[in-house]
């Protein structure tokens, strides 16, 4: 992977005379950003350009060389990659577009770029794509003639649209930020993701990484390195909509993933995930400064307006405001001109005319144990302030290092003089309090999650049952998707409470099972034909007594189709119940959901997910993170519901999907939690298998 | 109010020869930027500054003036207002602060004042404020020196804070947007929101009016005002909940309204709502183009990874991307150069690279009927496109006035570029289309607005019966809070269906009237112990027979204190209820809540509120607005709920609340739904009067 970012020399194919061939920008840009190793240009009708001959050939060229950089049309490509792999070069950025993403023919020279580059042991990025920059050694290979190098700097940007990452690394040009490297990986076909991240990882010139995804190619995996990462991972994943999908299609091939399994899967990862490139910004500004500690704040202002806009920001990202000790108050006050501003936290530094008395003030307020950050909120309009400002906001920066806790920097000036700031401070600033708020809560989201235990990743960590194995081998012989008493039979096997069934056959069974665990009782039809619609009439509830139990038996097997028998239950009585459902995301693997249930609560949609499997800790925040989480605490009369039960569901359901991939969905609806908290539940359920049709 | 902003002559008050003294910068802005009046100076010490003569006393002016503005302890400025009346200056700009916000001594002064300002017939702006602009006629007051001239335009600001208002006005320096005029209202203590609002809207040289507030001291009227307005109103209101309150206090002597209120009275009156500066240049920007009419855009992109990006957002804010012309796409593909990106709508232009083209295929979508707007993107990192650019964006900016419809400009460019862009455009533009769409939502939200028939604001507009008359001044006279039965006789004096209910104080008459209604009935205590906690085991339900009736009667009777009488209802059965509330706010009047109820749905806080009076369709939009509303369709075998006796209950109690100041609080909690859709009936109701203390 080195060599794409460090050859020894670059071969640059598809290159003419031509007044508008783009190749020529691609050895523009490495001429003038003064890349350090060779440069070949090859295009079939030869000539020269920027002093480089043209070889009309990839063989023709007399160096060796690590990579080459192909833009010609598509269908010349398997052959270029043929030639690239005789003349031993491995790794390849392909940015011409015209494969997958236009069609069957396209398709077809795809099939032949893979079976090229396997045969040649040929890595490659792309294609459809704008290429790559390495800032550390002037490899710059975009399509695009850049107007000037990147600043260079500690970000590292990956982006699936190479517009858009090009436009984040613009960006970068700004106090405290600069670019590392860039790749702009177009189709993936080859390079994907993951594999970016984990070189990125280890890159040691790199310390923040920036994603721009549409989709992914292996979400799960790209999920399972970032979790390992100790580099702060920032992505913008877009394509969130049906709406978009079509568009993103035929930009690059791109598939979507539900969009909110994405937010799951940053979530488990400790991903920033950003909406926009703004957003982007204000995350890589966050995370370039000490990590906060804890959510406490004082807030310095010149301006009271600020001030009042800073502390509704800090109420919006629940941020405190702790009391200033009074002596740091007190050195304030000695410092104040009319003494008609109040003081406290925020403190209002529009009465202290002595710019340089500042630093002083914050210094001890970082000294302060309890405060984890400043936000410091500089407003001025004059211009005979200019110098001090500088001067007072690079002192901040080097306390805030010194101390190792973030001061934000808000710069409320005339934007002449913000300009002259970008030049003077090696450090980021902030427009406004509204964006500084955003950045730190940006960068506290991720580092609650560096200081937080990470959970393992192992495969098959959980030693899988050999009753459940049984289970699955019982279903696989049928050849059928599991019916209702199969399932039930797996909940049993895997110890998540359900409520006492039977399955019966005869009406003497029926009413034996129901004798014993006592009336009222449920009865469900038990059928293939009601896999995929389980209430036609399939169901009778509350059945008090040994003649209904009759009546409602005979209705049943005459009204449905096939019945191969009935589960019969205990009716439960219960105010309270939940849904918890796994199915198998194409992109991140076994999920699970839990949400509240019951008809009224069910179309308020109150339910969230995690990526499969989830400890207990992890299915005891699923609970908690529910809006109408009271509802299952004591209320109106009830007590506290059962919450291990829901736990312990969540647990082993997580579980099965994770270690047993032929498991494709199981949902439990409802667990029925009982009023007086002592039990929860299973009473429905259904099983979905993989690779079976039926 | 003319005079605030075109006075003749200005008197600064506070001036003297001391270096670090403010009012010098007052003079000095004056001169500085051109003030067509006479400046004149006064300050107890004499002497000159900038080569005006400092009167030791307003008296001592020689000319008539004005306005005066005052920068000098609070103390002196009764006595100056006064000296000021006999001058015959009637308009005064109070910039010092030590005020109502500084606490006894501060609320001494301010008596002071107010009683100085009404004898000499002075109207005045502030105190504790920055002063005002003009940038008409140059006057420029505020006490900080500025380093130049707010580039001229349409937009007025009107801030509570002048820190926050001059941000914003330095912002306004900006392609298409510009200042023209600024007041810092500071604590509002003569001239408010109203006020200036009022003024603004009719004021010639203003198109739009932004507002920044901390606290409202004329809500109501501000929004009646704002309501009427045809100009769009943008309001920042800081200061949202409670840790922000006590800062917000010290700083402007602000009182909170709650924040939700805000946001309904800004729905209400069309006001733009932003939670920013940045935002509200959004805004600003949106608001300054042809307005949509309509939810259908195309999106125009160079990049398509930035059409992904605009394409979600389209989602996001609900907007639509319809097919485009065939001809549309046949022209665009004629200038198509390498043939290899599929074209639609976003249609990506990335294979055009003759930019002139673009403003040719942007009018035909223009002449496509069922486009309302165009989102163009414009992607470019090479310096030779810099002058077309500059060309392409400036007809781009004709067509959208030539066919009045918006066309927002995204400039991806590098951030040199960006500042030549500022300074050859002379319409806005944006960074990336994260901010047009945000830019293009709020001006849709106006669009709406102003295309609705607006509600008519008239003082009792709705004739209060006498049964409703008669039924207060029966409160009033027992000065008591109504108790439940006087509650319920309220709601039907309304016309509101309430369940069939009874008072009854003695067990004969509870039996007849349960015979009459049919049993199972419902029995609660009416009792003034009971007005301000409703359930202390002074309810049975369900009562099914005479024997239960008696036995229930007799506990009641036994446990509650007080007791005059038991309302008798009839029980009904039914599982979807509705909550009616409401209150009186101290900024915004009477306001009107609806939510779904019932234990389960009430934790979800599925609600929402309006400023009272709300007539028929605005109580359907209340309904709609929830949610849960699908609870109140057909939804799980029940019927569709009874939606007149919702809207009925709504409109009355909201009318009730605007015709009765009497009236403080109205609870409706539950109006219950029955499954057969028939009925919605009023089961229990509470009501609280103003100014009766038991």
């Amino acid at each position: 992977m080195e060599k794409f970012f460090f050859p020894n020399a670059v071969v640059v194919v598809g290159v003419s005379e031509s007044k508008d061939n783009l190749g020529q920008n691609i050895i523009s840009n490495l001429v003038n950003f003064g890349y350090e190793g060779k440069i070949h240009a090859v295009g079939p009708k030869g000539g020269r350009v920027m002093g480089h001959k043209i070889y009309q050939s990839v063989l023709d060229v007399p160096d060796a060389a690590d990579l080459a950089v192909i833009l010609t049309p598509a269908r010349f490509i398997p052959e270029i990659i043929t030639q690239c792999g005789k003349k031993g070069i491995k790794h390849a950025v392909i940015e011409s577009a015209g494969f997958g993403e236009m069609g069957p023919e396209g398709k077809s020279v795809e099939k032949d770029l893979f079976a090229a580059s396997k045969r040649s042991g040929i890595r490659f990025i792309g294609p459809n794509c704008v290429g790559l920059i390495n800032t550390l050694n002037g490899l710059y290979v975009p399509f695009i003639a850049l107007p000037s190098e990147f600043k260079k700097g500690h970000v590292s940007v990956i982006a699936q649209s190479g517009g858009v990452g090009l436009s984040l690394a613009e960006r970068l040009n700004n106090p405290g930020l600069g670019l590392s490297k860039f790749v702009s990986i177009g189709n993936k076909l080859n390079m994907d993701e993951a594999d970016l991240l984990a070189y990125l990882i280890k890159d040691p010139d790199t310390a923040v990484i920036y994603f721009y995804l549409e989709d992914f190619k292996r979400g799960r995996e790209f999920a399972d390195i970032a979790l390992r990462s100790n580099k702060p991972v920032i992505l913008h994943k877009s394509n969130t909509n049906p709406l978009t999908h079509t568009i993103a299609k035929s930009h690059s091939a791109a598939l979507a993933a539900e969009d909110r399994i994405v937010d799951v899967a940053c979530t488990y990862a400790g991903i920033v995930r950003v909406q926009s490139t703004e957003e982007a910004i204000f995350a890589i500004k966050g995370i370039s400064m000490p990590l906060l500690k804890g959510k406490n704040l004082a807030i310095l202002s010149r301006s009271g307006g600020h001030a009042v806009v800073a502390t509704d920001m800090c109420a919006k990202y629940n941020f405190n405001l702790p009391e200033l000790h009074p002596s740091i108050l007190d050195e304030a006050k000695r410092h104040f001109r009319a003494g008609v501003i109040k003081i406290g936290n925020p403190l209002d530094l529009g009465d202290i005319f002595d710019l340089r008395v500042y630093p002083q003030i914050a210094e001890i307020i970082l000294q302060q144990p309890d405060i984890h950050g400043i936000v410091y909120i500089h407003v001025s309009q004059m211009v005979i302030e200019n110098e001090d400002t500088i001067q007072v906001m690079k002192k901040l920066a080097e306390l805030s290092f010194k101390y190792d806790k973030p001061i934000v920097i808000v710069a409320e000036v005339p934007l002449s003089f913000h300009q002259m700031l970008k030049e003077e401070l090696t450090h980021p600033f902030f427009m406004d309090p509204v964006e500084a708020f955003r950045a730190l809560a940006l960068q506290y989201h991720y580092a609650v999650f560096r200081q937080k235990k990470r959970p393992a990743i192992k495969k098959a960590a959980f030693p899988l049952k050999n009753s459940v194995k049984e289970w699955l081998e019982g279903i696989q012989q049928k050849g059928r998707q599991p019916l209702l008493h199969e399932a039930l039979d797996l909940l049993d096997r895997l110890g998540i409470p359900t409520a006492p069934w039977r399955m019966v056959t005869t009406f003497t069974g029926a009413r034996k099972a129901a004798n014993e665990m006592g009336y009222p009782v449920v009865i469900k039809a038990v059928s293939p034909s009601l896999l995929h619609k389980s209430d036609q009439g399939g169901i009778a509830i509350n059945i008090g007594n040994v003649e209904t139990l009759e009546k409602l038996w005979e209705k049943i097997q005459s009204r449905i189709k096939g019945v191969v028998g009935i589960v019969l239950q205990k009716m439960i009585f219960a105010s309270r119940e939940i849904i918890v459902g796994a199915k198998r995301d194409p992109f991140f693997g076994p999920v699970v959901l839990m949400g509240l249930g019951g008809i009224m609560v069910e179309v308020m949609q109150d339910a969230n997910m995690r990526l499969a499997p989830v400890d207990e800790d992890e299915a005891s925040d699923m609970i908690d993170q529910l809006r109408g989480v009271r509802i299952l605490g004591p209320f109106r009369g009830m007590k506290a519901a059962d919450r291990r039960a829901i736990v312990r569901c969540l647990v082993e359901v997580s579980r099965l999907m994770y270690d047993l991939p032929e498991i494709q969905e199981l949902d439990v609806n409802p667990l029925i939690l009982s009023d007086d908290g002592n039990d929860g539940m299973a009473v429905d359920v259904r099983v979905i298998c993989s690779n079976i049709t039926q």
